[in-house]
């Protein structure tokens, strides 16, 4: 019977405000056994190029990387925003290790090929080092991952925070039995958008087709419901799309095979 | 019989220039066995502070590191610096980590109490963490060491690369038989500081005081020393002074017991 790992995504805004982030380290820490914490960090990269007098251009909720961002980001994500995580669980007496993709090539990626949009130094992800990261969490290792990854030449890449959890999870489904909870700003997927109380507790791919052509699921909340289809098809126990303050409750809405 | 391992410190300068470093990263590729790589990051984070508007105070030599500046520390040498290098030693097929004192508490270290000088977040360190060290090099995992540590409580605290690099020496010293390596911007000690063809090639405690008492060795080359010193007779095998550019070459300044 394989161990349980609990991968938790977080986005940005949670992990960049003080008072959220003691909250999140504080429910985290609380999680018992195997876990990887998983951060973003995009508002933060924007105040500091912005400073920096480095425009950030956006195309669909997606950051164009050329190489100044590329800094920027490996600067934030990987030292700023991830170190103060680090610090802050380790004083919660969890055992935090701060990682980007390139340290010990826990996860490679190609750059994105040109198509409609140049997303510069973007990376999508071609490997998740199963073994490195399996010892380390049975060791009692907790992985904290930024959102970047290498591509094995000696590029850091920029790489979505939701990307970065959901293959790792994918990967880590064939020595674990994993569960990936997606933190956002709202309580679940709602039935009604200006409805908090609306929650869909649980969801099938075939209620999720039919939400869909009713309009009541729509925008960004559908890749995020196909990452998550896509992680249960390849052996993720469970996914679960919740707010990061009920991460330890018994809330939002469970993904369901 | 303790396995050999080598720890090389190098500053700011070497790692923050595409050429040095991709020399640096090529010599360092071609060292065998047990390694570790400590890096500096001064002029970047010196660069990075002004383009953000805050300006570097400097005492010593050594960086004021009040709280914004801390957060550009932890960025520029976590991040940038650190995660750059580690992705050029993958590349080079060498299986690099990125840590700070944070990450699985590798460095924890105290803040400086203020004396004379307010130095803000600077960490003076406390301990080293043998076993987790330990275990990561023997398994072939090369640490690659950022100026920063953490206090255990939460903070991050900005600590002197020699510093980091002589006191991993001496705790490590416990199970490896250490070589610790400084890299400056000269061959070693100079026995007249404008001729550089006039490196000491080993020199004694006893010859050390005898060079002060003449005024040949002086300025921050003492202090430099005084770590070397204390590193010998901490149970470090050898030390060197040497140039980034000579670290797989038999040059530089021995420091002998």
């Amino acid at each position: 019977m394989k161990e349980k790992l609990v991968i938790i995504k977080v986005g940005g805004k949670v992990v960049e405000e003080e008072a959220t982030l003691n909250q999140l380290l504080n429910d985290f820490a609380a999680i018992q056994g195997n876990k990887i914490l998983v951060h973003g960090g995009g508002r933060s990269a924007t105040k500091i190029a912005s400073l920096l007098g480095i425009e950030s251009q956006m195309v669909n909720g997606r950051r164009i990387t050329d190489a100044e961002t590329l800094k920027v980001v490996t600067m934030v994500y990987g030292g700023l925003v991830n170190k103060n995580i680090v610090a802050g669980l380790q004083a919660r007496g969890v055992n935090a290790l701060g990682l980007t993709g390139a340290d010990m090539n826990a996860i490679r990626s190609v750059k994105r090929p040109v198509k409609d949009v140049d997303y510069g130094f973007v990376g999508d992800v071609e490997q998740v080092n199963v073994s490195i990261l399996g010892d380390l969490i049975k060791k009692g290792v907790v992985p904290v991952m930024a959102p970047l990854t290498h591509d094995g030449n000696g590029n850091m890449l920029n790489t979505n925070a939701d990307t970065i959890a959901g293959e790792t999870a994918k990967a880590l489904a064939d020595i674990f039995d994993v569960t990936l909870v997606y933190c956002f700003e709202k309580r679940g997927v709602l039935k009604d958008e200006n409805d908090d109380n609306s929650v869909i507790p649980q969801i099938t791919r075939a209620e999720f087709d039919a939400y869909v052509a009713q309009g009541v699921i729509q925008g960004g909340m559908i890749p995020k419901l196909e990452n998550s289809f896509s992680a249960i098809n390849a052996g993720v126990s469970q996914v679960v799309i919740t707010l990061s303050s009920a991460i330890n409750k018994n809330e939002g809405t469970k993904i369901i095979k």
